[in-house]
Order: C-alpha cells, then structure tokens, then sequence
C-alpha cells in the first residue's frame, strides 16, 4: 500500500490522469494537488503550513510551488475548497508567478482570498463565484461543485471528470446531520456521483484515527450557553477568526443574555465583516461595540470574541493574560472561553496563557474541562458513510500526517477498496490514473518553501541547522587582527559570546590559549587567514567542550592588516 | 485565596511552623517544599524540571536551591517521597553543597538515589531506608510514613507533627483500589491522622481538573493482551524506565505469549536491574535477552522494551523510527506500543515518532488510538475522598500548574475548608503555620536555576533571551580593522552571517554602506571602538529591516591596530 517511489515520473500519456500532491500529505497544512491531463494542469487548493519549534524563525511554509516554475502557462485553473489558511494561504505566492490564473470558489472563500490578495498588491485576479450544485468545464476538466459542512461556511468538494477518469476531492468536511446553518455535506450528490462512477476519492485524513463520529456542532450549545449563565464578570470568548458559525452561537447567546460584544483581534474584525456583508453572519440589533467603548459597559454587560485561542503570543488573548493588554484587563471573577480546537503543538503555549489567566483569577473554560468545541472534520465513522456511498475504485488519502493518511486508507480497504488501490502517496509522489487504475509512477519535488520575513525560499534547511545551534547553545566569537608579512598578532584575539555564559572572566584562560596558538602558527609560517581560523576554532572547540562539556557555535575572524 | 505577598517574609517565631515550596508550585516538576521551626529545616523532596521550548539549551532546571545557601547546616533531613526524577533529580546538586544531610526514603527510592550519586561521584551520602507505618524523630519534627498508590512502586506519604502543628504531605499518589501490586493508599491512616488532627495537607494537583476517576492500571490488562495477540512481527514497547508496574505486566504478558524480553536504553537497564534485585520486578525464567542476542530470534518471538515514550530525540525509539539504531529495525508488519502518557509539550516529538514508524510499515498503538496507559495521579474524585477523610484545617496544592492548583483548592472548598484557608501559594510563597491557621506572610527567592552542560546557574534569563533571538533569526558578524592614528579603515568590513541568508552576494551592497558609514565617521574625528561599532550597528540593523523586514542579532567588532 506504501512505496518507495524515487524515480522520475514518464512522459504523461494522453489517456491518463495524472495527480501530484504538492502539499498535505505528510502534514496538516500546505494543502495543493495538481491534475494533469494532456498538457494542461488544474490545481486544487493552495495553503500554507505553519512552523513548529523546529524550523526556528520561519513564518510559513509554502507547498511544493517550484515544481510549477516551467509550468505556469499550462494551469487552467485554481479551485478552492474552503476559506481557511491551510487551504487558501499560499495563494498570493502563487498569483505572484502569474496573476492571471483563474480562481474557482465559493462567495466566502474569494471574499476571504480577496482580503489576502489586496494586502498582498495583487488587484488583477480572476476570480470566478461558483456554489454547490454547479458545473464549470475548464479546458479538459469537468468540474462539479457540492456542498460539503465544515468549520467554516460554504465549503466545497470538487468532482473532477476527465477523459480519463473521475476524482472526487472532498476538501474538508463532516457530515453533521444537523449543521447550524442547515447545509448538510451532499452525500445524496455523492450517492449519484459515485453510481456515475467515481475512480479516485482524495478524502480528508484528519480525524481518520477517531473513532466513532464528530459530534454535532448543536451539542454543544447548552455548554456555551451555561459558561453565559454563570459568568458573573467580563466574559471573553477566544476562537478561531474564520469560525464564523461559532461566533454566531456567541452573538445570539450574547443578545439572550445582555450582552454587546466586541471583536479584538484584525483578522477577527476584517473576518467578521466580510461574513456579516455577504449574510453568512447575522448580527442582532445594534449589539456590536468598538474597542474604544468598551470600558463604557460595565463588566456583565459584554462578551469579548478574540482571536488568539492557541496562545499565539502577540495575539489579544496572550497579551490579556500577561497584563499587557491596553484596554482589556481581568479581574477575579471574569470568565475565559477557549471556544476552540488545541492544534497539538501548542500546549505549552495555550496553558501558558490560561495559567496565566488564572493567576489573574479568572474562571477558565476550556476543551480540557468542558464539552465546548467539536471538531470540524470527519471521524473514522463518517469516512465509512462516504466510501460506502460512492465505492470508488481507488482511494488516496489527503489532509494529514502519515498517521492519518495510513488510517483513513484502512478504513477505505475496511469498505472493500483493494489494498493495492488504496494509496498512500505523500507529498511529490506522482499517481497515474488509468484505466480505472491509479499507480505511483514516480516523484518530483515537493520541499518546503519557506517564507520568512519577505523573503520567500531563501532560508534554506541548513540556515535552520544553525538557528537549531545557535539557539541551542549560543555562540562564541574571536576576532585578531594579524600582520602576516611580520608574522605577529597585532590586535586581539577578543573573545566574546552570545547566549553562553555572561561572567567576564569567562574567557581570560583561552584569550591566552588563542594567542599562545596564533603565535605559534605564525611562528611556524602558517600565512593565511583561513587556516589561522581554523587554528582558534580548534583552540576554541577543544577548550570549551573540556570546560563546559558544550558545543557553542565557533565563530573565528581573522583578518589581515 | 490567591494572593500578592512580595514583602520578606518575618523573623520566625518559635510557636510558628514555616512552609516554604521552592519548586512544583506553577510547575509539573523540581518538587520541593522546606519546613522550618525553630531554626532547623525539614525539606520534603529535590526534583528537576525538564526544560520547555523557550528554555533552550538547557538540560534540567533546579528548584531555588539558593534560598538554602546560607542554611545548609541547619537543615536536619531530606524526605524523599518516591524515586522520580521531578522529586530526586535535584538531591545531587543539594548533596554537592553538603554531603552528609540525612536522606530518607523507601527503599526503592534510595536505591535509584544512589545510582544517581554514583553517576555525580557522591559516595558519602547518609541514606536512611523507612517503609510505611515507620515513624521517626528527627529533631523537632516527627514524622510518619504511609503507603501510597504511583506509577512507581514504594511511594510515600509523609505526616509532620511539630509543636506548631502538622502537615500531611501526599507526594505523588493516586487511589487505585485494585493495584497489581495490592499496596494500596492507605486511607485508613489517613483517617486516622486526620481524626488525630491533620492542620495542612498539600497534595498532588496534577490531575485536580480531571472529572470523576483515574481508572484501574487493570483496566489496560485486556487491551495489551490484545496487542500482544494480535502482533504477528516484532514488538516494540516504550515506556518510562521506572514505570516498574507496566513493565511486570509487559513480562508477563512476554511469558505468557512465548517471546523473550531485550531492555534497551541506559536507565531501563539499570532501574529495572535495581527493581529486580530489590524484588519489586518479578522477571519469568529465563525471558531477558541481551540486545547482541536479539537477531539471533525470530521477530515473532520477541519484544522490546525501551526508553523514549516521549519521542526524546536521542532516545532508542526515535532511532529506531528514523532507521537509525544499530541493531534494531522496523518492517511492515511489526508493532510499536506505547505504554504511556503524552506529557503536554512534547506531541509534535511523539507523533513524528509515530509518523516515522507508521511510514515504515509498523502498526502503532498508542493512547490516541486505544486505552493502553492510566495516570499515576489521583483525578478530582479521589481528591475529594481525601479532603473528606482528613478534614483538614487549610490546604495549599502543590505539584502543579496555576490552573491545576486552583481547582485542587476549589475541590478542598467543596470538602468545607474556608475558602480563606485553601492558600495557592506559588515556588517562593512564604506561609506560616500558627494556632491551627496557615497565612501568607511574603516571599523568598525561588527562580529557576539552570543546569547546562557542567555549569549550574550560570546560564542566566538574559542568556536565554540571546538564545531565542538566535534560534529565531540568526546573527551577522562585521569585523574591521581601523587605524584610530590615521582615521581609516585597514582591513574589512568582512561581513558573514549564519541561521540567516546564504547568497554570498547577499551583503555586497550593505558592506559598501559600512564601509562608507566607517570613512564618514572616521572623517568626523570618531575615535573609539565602541562608537565605531555602533555605527555599524545602526547601518546594518536599519539596511536589514527595510530590507528582510527581519531583525537578526547584529555583532559588530571593530579592533584597533
């Protein structure tokens, strides 16, 4: 079911659908996929991933765009499922390479990739509004839109009809049988696209290794409503800036219980105006406050909705808790809702920030103490639902770390897919569909792309080895000055360092060994710098790993006068 | 209930029993709390802390050892409730500073403390064995050992009568009422020395927000039967090293299945060799095999029991995950079972573990997939059985953080202790015992000392701060040679960088800018190292920022020849 892959793909056959995940198989994040069917390329999805503490620095990471370098000409069209970071972020990266491309998706999800677009300068994109139950026929692409639930509205899954073959790409989804909104995933459209037949499902892998199903969203409403009941204070509500549904649930609890509610946080605001200007979001009466007025309501009279729920640190919520919020303070007996997921990864950093709301004497409510928050995509049992109902001849699991993957293409097999047309590929594999048959046949690129600063690929992984050092253990720097003609040192050596140790005399013993080791070289006839480096780095490197038993980044200049 | 104490505390009065926690008060680790009365000192614990991401480089963090430092003769004894490194990692760097305090614990416990001082070449240590039921003198304290239910065995609790009063302190436990090993919490003590009068307990918060009850270690039994049954390759399971328990029941189930058991990983070896000679490891015939044996087995025929539950980058299972251990390797087919807990903060290691694994082809079972591992702590149930049956006159959580403390005291309030006497004091917090009632009365130094490499705290906040800056952006060093006699520059600028870009032509343009800037200042009769650096300083930093829009740590040397 897994393989190893390495060659390079053949020429692309005209009966044959190829497909080339460019991101999200391998991680929750950077999802992108490519179909390529006689020579032009339709691309699902373009997001971002974002950085743990192992690739130091970086802001985002970009799927594998590179492999499109050559290739730009030949993209027909871009379509997007759902308007949340990992599936719309890299957008603005790859527009940048060409403008031009035709964009495909839902009311919301373009007036969230517009909103992105416009900070990013890019005011000539083609943008194309497309909603459930419509079909779009791209060049050699057949597309058919279908309404899929998730935790954002108006989530799309694409099917995909070619001369050689049907895909069905679900983008995220669950099957809440009793969504907030009414919209339902399109499982009846899925019935009847999978009797037309479908030879490929690319299914979300997320929740593939829980069991049972995602409980429903309303399930949760008398929790929400109790943390209102109870809170005597300032409640302040942190979620997600696109979870339009939930912000909902806490405008309508907020107006049930008297109180007006403030968003803090920019993509809070920008989100939630763009919701409330297309009807995705009601807003009762006149129950908005700005921030400047919030201190105008005594602290039982509004809720607080902010961004910041997985403790980013320079987001609102890390900054209430540390004190350093200019407006919004807590006071014993206000009340925190964490109405949101724990991303894992972040659990030191959002228990920091509830720590630390506690301190300050609020009552903290979060997933780890109440039912306050379902998941937005589908468990083990919805997965089921779905190979059942379309029997696709073969699977691919997307969206996930190999953990996932692995587990969703189980429970594909569990329903009767051959374990040989369940395939787990990852990212930059490359899988033939042909004849009702899809095979890896090789792979291309796929490397993270970093984005740092406003810089995009530069930062390379052994710059990130030196930060993991360098942040690790710091560095110690010497700098002399010698005269080589002469053979003598004539300034230095000076020792200093940066995150090692700070006492001043740290370094009075090896400031001798270096220059008693400098003269002798010298006095030897070593006359280049760069061996007269290696000769303090070797000096350097043996004296602290003896002393300290670290490994500090050694950092030698000498130079020539 | 909380509160703001930051003034010294007072000279102690001779009716009044000192209480001061030096660590595991807003931690889960270096667990230690002082009891002082008339000038002698009782300390109850000296873990570590293993360090997070934002501390890094570091290899353990101490409890504020440093308050003791003018102390050490006073103090009269250290107990050590069980053998865990957050409660005896630190007792080598207390016996550095003086060898002959007097050392009590079960016998386990003293026995992993020993292995311990061997390793830091302490041989002089006086190390009394107690058991429970055992009381002992010791100066103005009188203390009592009870039995106690933990994820290892012989833990302790401990009761400290003085003449001012006396503390229960709990350690570690939790109330298993069918343990394998049937040594139970002993309630019924507690019963007793509540109704003989109990004025303090502080017990283990780290499960305090955990509803209703730890279940029964027993509970697992059925599902890692199921695993063994269902392993048709090779067995891996990780574990803590001193998780003796789970490891007996992993032997047994070895036996029982006909496979032979290889430990791997320094401390498994050794604590379980200690666990053995002790008695409290029961090994079956002639189940151990050496990990030079192991290839002589068929895969079916063997498990692995190792060290790197945690996803511990140098551990054995990280190795082997990465294809990287000498002896060890994973195809399709093998099982990897981790029979443990996932401690907050380490999810990304452990899964890339298990993503490693799965990528191989083993199938991984872990506690996000299937009930294999219980807690050792007592969940909020199990709290209130406590408070009930001591009815104690004040409280003060410990080994915990600000959010587990809270909800232990707001359980101790729910028993009927005022709420004015359920104190969440944190490391540092001064709080006297006097007449039955326990207040704040101000604060000592606590802060977190460093351990790296051979140095203890030397490694300093500031340090850290430089550490992160690095691992974050890197640094870029500028080195010039000027004449200060005849104002010009005669070597350099050489500008470098590292954990930041790499083009070499990255820095053409800015080095013509220093070296403009150094002729300029030069020019203007600047004629100090130190002002010279900082104009490069103030070039390069306002050249990468409009440039990067990053801020990298910037070092400029400037030596005068």
């Amino acid at each position: 079911m897994t393989h190893d892959g390495s060659k390079t793909p053949p020429a692309l056959d005209p009966d044959t659908l190829r497909v080339i995940p460019l991101g999200g198989l391998g991680d929750v994040g950077r999802n992108m996929t490519c179909f390529e069917l006689n020579g032009k390329i339709l691309i699902v999805d373009c997001g971002v991933l974002f950085p743990e503490e192992s690739q130091p620095g970086v802001d985002l990471i970009l799927p594998g765009l590179d492999y499109l370098a050559d290739r730009l000409d030949d993209v027909v069209a871009l379509v997007l499922t759902h308007g949340h970071e990992d599936h719309i972020g890299g957008v603005p990266y790859l527009l940048r390479q060409r403008q031009d491309i035709p964009v495909y998706g839902s009311r919301l999800t373009l007036a969230f990739v517009e909103a992105k677009l416009r900070e990013h300068r890019l005011r000539d994109a083609v943008l194309h509004t497309v909603a459930e139950g419509e079909r779009v026929d791209v060049d050699e692409f057949g597309l058919e839109f279908f309404a899929v639930t998730h935790s954002i509205p108006d989530a799309l899954a694409v099917v995909v009809r070619t001369s050689a073959g049907s895909v069905l790409h679900t983008g995220d989804f669950k099957m809440d049988q009793l969504p907030l909104d009414g919209r339902i995933t399109d499982l009846r459209g899925f019935a009847r696209a999978g009797a037309e037949g479908i030879d490929l499902v690319m299914a979300d892998s997320t929740n593939a290794e829980v069991k049972g199903f995602t409980p429903l969203e309303r399930d949760i409403l008398p929790n929400l409503e109790r943390v209102f009941a109870e809170a005597t204070g300032k409640l302040v509500v942190a979620c997600f800036a696109s979870h339009v549904h939930r912000v909902q649930e806490i405008l309508d609890l907020a107006a049930r219980h008297g109180r007006k509610v403030c968003y803090v946080g920019r993509s809070m605001v920008r989100n939630m105006a763009v919701a409330r200007d297309l009807g995705y979001l009601h807003v009762p009466g006149d129950i908005l406050i700005e921030l400047s007025q919030l201190n105008d309501y005594p602290d039982d009279r509004v809720v607080v909705v902010c961004t910041g729920s997985q403790g980013e640190p320079l987001a609102a919520l890390s900054r209430i808790a540390n004190r350093d919020h200019p407006v919004i303070g807590i006071n014993p007996g206000d009340t925190v809702l964490f109405a949101s997921s724990l991303i894992p990864g972040n659990e030191n950093s959002v228990y920091r920030v509830v720590n630390g709301l506690t301190r300050l004497g609020a009552r903290v409510v979060h997933r780890g103490n109440a039912f306050v928050h379902v998941s937005g995509h589908s468990a083990s049992g919805e997965l089921l639902y779905l190979y059942n109902i379309v029997q696709p001849g073969n699977v691919m699991p997307i969206h996930g770390e190999e953990r996932h993957l692995v587990a969703n293409a189980e429970l594909a097999v569990a329903t009767g897919v051959p374990r040989e047309r369940a395939i787990v590929a990852h990212d930059g594999d490359v899988v033939d569909l042909r004849d009702g048959v899809a095979k890896p046949v090789g792979r291309v690129d796929a490397s993270y792309i970093f984005v740092d600063g406003s810089t995009v690929g530069d930062v390379s992984e052994s710059s990130l080895t030196d930060r993991r050092i360098l942040g690790e253990e710091g560095f110690i720097s010497i700098v002399a000055a010698v005269d080589l003609r002469k053979g003598e040192v004539v300034a230095g050596p000076d020792v200093s360092a940066r995150g090692f140790l700070e006492a001043p005399t740290v370094f009075d013993d090896v400031t001798t060994k270096i220059a008693a080791a400098l003269d002798a070289a010298l006095a030897e006839g070593v006359d280049d710098e760069h061996r007269l480096q290696q000769v303090v780095r070797r000096t350097v490197g043996q004296w602290v790993s003896s002393t300290y038993r670290r490994r500090p980044m050694i950092v030698p200049v000498v130079i020539a006068v």
